[in-house]
C-alpha cells in the first residue's frame, strides 16, 4: 500500500440549514476543501450518509455530488454505514489511492436533517439499530444507549453527576470553534437538571443532530506539494471492525470489543502505543459513550473511563484530550457526516490551527468514527510530518 | 495494483420470497459463494444494497450481515449507487484487496423489494433520479426512460416492434437459468400487445423487480489454488464513471456518455477491444437501455443498437451475446443486487456452467451496471486464465 496524506481540507457550519439544500451544504465542503488543498479536479469522489433516502428522498449521492461540483466522467460512489458512514467513506477513498488505481479522492461526509419533524428522524435513526430484533421492541436508538449507560453505572457504581465532566469539556472547547452547533458552557449543575430523554440519558448527555458537511483531499503522500506555512499530514493508521449489530448478541454490552479491535489494528500500522496519541477525537454520540470509547482504545481500565473526566485528564492541556473542537456533544452530530468533522479536526490541531484548544505539540491525532451501538468501529491515525 | 480473481460465486433465485427476510436471502447468496471457493471466512465484507431503508428500516448493511454470517471483528461496509450498487460494491471489495490491505473479500449485492407495496417501491426507485429537479415534477423512474426511448424511436426511425429481440432474446435465455425470475417464452406479437406502462414502454420492455442476492469471493491471484475442474477468473478490468444524475442536463439523452468513458477505461486496463468480448451482460432495465448500451460500448454505431438484435447477433450464438442468462429482463431485476447477478453470471460462462446458452468459446466477458439513467456506470471486464 502506498501512503497516503490530507492535502486539504473543508467544514460548514452545523446547524439548521433550512436556507441550503442538501447538494448546496455537501458542495460547499467539497469546494472549501478543494480550495485549501490548491487544486481543482481530483480522481473521484467518495461520500459517507446515512439518511439521505429516508430525508431527502435522494440515493445516489456519490453521483449527486460529482454532478453538483462538476466531477463529470469521473468515479463516484456513497458508502454508509450508519453513524460511522463519514469514516467509512474516507476509509474507501484511502483503499482506493494506496491501491494505486487513482491518484487522488475527494471524501465529504454529509447529512441534512433538519427537513422532517423530530419522530421522522428518531425513526430514521434507528434503522442503524436491528430492525428485525431490536427496532420491532420499540426501543429507539438513543433507548439502546440509555440501557447500556444504566448497566454501566450499576456495575461500576458510577452517578450521573460523574460524567458530567464529558459534557462540560466538549461545551467549553466548542466555544472557539465557528462551526460548532452549540456555544453555550455548561455547568454540573445545568448538566444534572437538563430534561430526561431517556432514564438515564438527558439532554445533556446527548449530542444534538443538525445539517453538516465536511470534507477532505487525500492523495499519495509524494504528491504533496511542500506549503511552507503548514505541516503535511499523513493517514498512517485505518482500520474498520465490526460487531454484531444488536446490543443484546454481545457478550458484553458494557466492552466496545470491535472499538478495541480496531483500536489496535490502527496502533499496529501506524506503529504507535495509546500513549503515544496527543488527542483522540472519539464518538461521543452519549457520554457513555466517551467512557467506553475510553477504556476500548486503551485509555483507561474497564470502567474507569469516568474517572478521566474527573481528573481532568481530557481536556485540551490534559493526559488525553478528546473532543477538542466540542465533539459529537457540542460541535453537533450530523449523522453521515460525523466522522469526516472528526479527521478534519484532527487535521486543524495537528496543522496547529485550533486556537484556544490548541493542543500543545500535537503530533499524533486519533479519530474514531461508531456506527450504530459500538457495531461499526472505523478509526484512523494521523500524524504531522 | 496486484491482480485479483474470483474464487467463488453464489446466487439466491429471484422471485418474492416471502418465506425469506432480508438476511437470509444476502446470508444464503454468501455462504454459497464461500462454499463455492471453498473457505470459510475472508478478511472483509462489501455489501451493495439500495433500497433496505426504505423498505426494510435497516441501515448499516455491512455489520447487518457480517453479524449474521458470522464475521465478527471483521471489517464490513455497505456501498449505494442505486441500481449500480452491485458492482460499486464488487469495484470497492476488488480496490480493497488490490491494494494490499486485505487478502480476501465477500461482495454480495442484495435487495429485498417485495415487502412494500407497488406504488412504495416507486417512489423508493425514484430516489435513485434527481430529487430536486426530476421526481419533483412528478416523473418516475420508467417515465424517465420512456421518455428517452420515445425520443430514440423519434429521432432513428425505429418502431416499437423493432425492440422485441432484445426482450424475445432475454426471455428465451432465462428458460434455462434456474436462478430467473421469469420462466416464459415469448413472441413478437406477445411483446407488442403487452400492457402499456409509459408510452411506448409497455410491460415486455421493462424488466421486472423482485427479491435476490448473489455474491463473490475475491482474492489476489496468486491465492488461487487450482481446482482442476475448473478455470481461474481474473478481473482484468474495472471502471467506475458517472455522468450527470439528471437526464435534461446532458448534451445528448441519447448517448450514454459515462458508459462510453467507463468501458474505454475498462477496454484500456484489460487491453482489448470491443471485438474481443465474448459476451456482455448488459443493463437491460428497459430494452431502450440495450440499445444504447451496445451503442456507447463499441457494438454498434449510433441508432444501430436495435440493429443488432434484429439481426440476430445477440443471441449465445450471435455477435455479442447478451444476457445470456436472461438479463435483467427476464432474469429479474432486484435493483441493488443486479450489479452482482451479472458478475456472477459472466463466471459461469467463462466457467463454461451455462448449458443451453453456454457461449461457446466463452474467454472474455464483460458486465455493465447502471445506476439512475446512465448516471452510474461500472464496468468489469472478466478473463479465464
Amino acid at each position: 500500500m502506498r501512503q497516503v496524506a490530507i492535502l486539504g481540507i473543508g467544514q460548514t457550519s452545523i446547524d439548521e440549514h433550512w436556507e441550503k439544500s442538501l447538494r448546496e451544504i455537501g458542495g460547499e465542503a467539497a469546494f472549501l476543501a478543494l480550495q485549501d488543498a490548491g487544486i481543482e479536479k481530483v480522481d473521484a469522489l467518495f461520500v459517507g450518509n446515512m439518511l439521505s433516502s429516508l430525508i431527502s428522498g435522494q440515493n445516489q449521492l456519490g453521483t449527486f455530488f460529482a454532478d453538483w461540483i462538476g466531477m463529470w466522467h469521473q468515479e463516484a460512489v456513497k458508502i454508509e454505514a450508519a453513524c460511522g458512514s463519514g469514516a467509512a467513506a474516507f476509509r474507501s477513498g484511502l483503499m482506493a489511492v494506496a491501491s494505486g488505481d487513482i491518484e487522488s479522492a475527494l471524501v465529504i461526509g454529509v447529512e441534512k436533517m433538519t427537513d422532517k419533524a423530530g419522530h421522522d428522524v428518531t425513526a430514521a435513526l434507528a434503522t442503524a439499530a436491528d430492525a428485525d430484533y431490536e427496532v420491532e421492541q420499540g426501543v429507539s436508538f438513543v433507548g439502546l444507549n440509555a440501557l447500556i449507560m444504566r448497566r454501566y453505572m450499576h456495575e461500576y457504581s458510577w452517578k450521573h453527576a460523574d460524567f458530567a465532566p464529558f459534557s462540560i469539556n466538549a461545551h467549553a472547547n466548542a466555544m472557539s470553534n465557528p462551526y460548532a452547533r452549540l456555544h453555550d458552557r455548561i455547568s454540573v449543575d445545568q448538566f444534572e437538571k437538563s430534561s430526561m430523554v431517556a432514564t438515564p440519558i438527558n439532554l445533556l448527555d446527548a449530542s444534538p443532530t443538525g445539517d453538516g458537511a465536511a470534507a477532505a483531499v487525500i492523495v499519495p503522500v509524494d504528491k504533496v506539494t511542500s506549503i511552507p506555512s503548514r505541516r503535511r499530514v499523513l493517514v498512517t493508521g485505518s482500520s474498520s471492525v465490526t460487531d454484531t449489530i444488536a446490543v443484546h448478541s454481545r457478550k458484553d454490552p458494557l466492552f466496545l470489543s470491535a472499538a478495541y479491535e480496531s483500536a489496535k489494528k490502527a496502533y499496529a500500522m501506524a506503529e504507535v502505543d495509546p500513549e503515544d496519541i496527543d488527542l483522540f477525537e472519539l464518538h461521543d454520540a452519549f457520554s457513555i459513550m466517551s467512557a467506553l470509547s475510553l477504556e476500548a482504545c486503551g485509555f483507561a481500565d474497564r470502567g474507569k473511563g469516568v474517572r478521566l473526566g474527573l481528573e481532568n485528564e481530557i481536556t485540551p492541556k490534559g493526559k488525553i484530550p478528546i473532543c477538542t473542537r466540542g465533539g459529537l456533544k457540542a460541535r453537533g452530530h450530523p449523522v453521515g457526516a460525523t466522522g469526516m468533522y472528526q479527521i478534519v479536526e484532527v487535521v486543524q490541531q495537528l496543522r496547529g490551527e485550533c486556537g484556544k484548544t490548541q493542543v500543545d505539540g500535537a503530533n499524533i491525532g486519533m479519530a474514531q468514527n461508531i456506527g450504530g451501538s459500538g457495531a461499526t468501529i472505523l478509526t484512523h491515525i494521523l500524524k504531522a510530518d
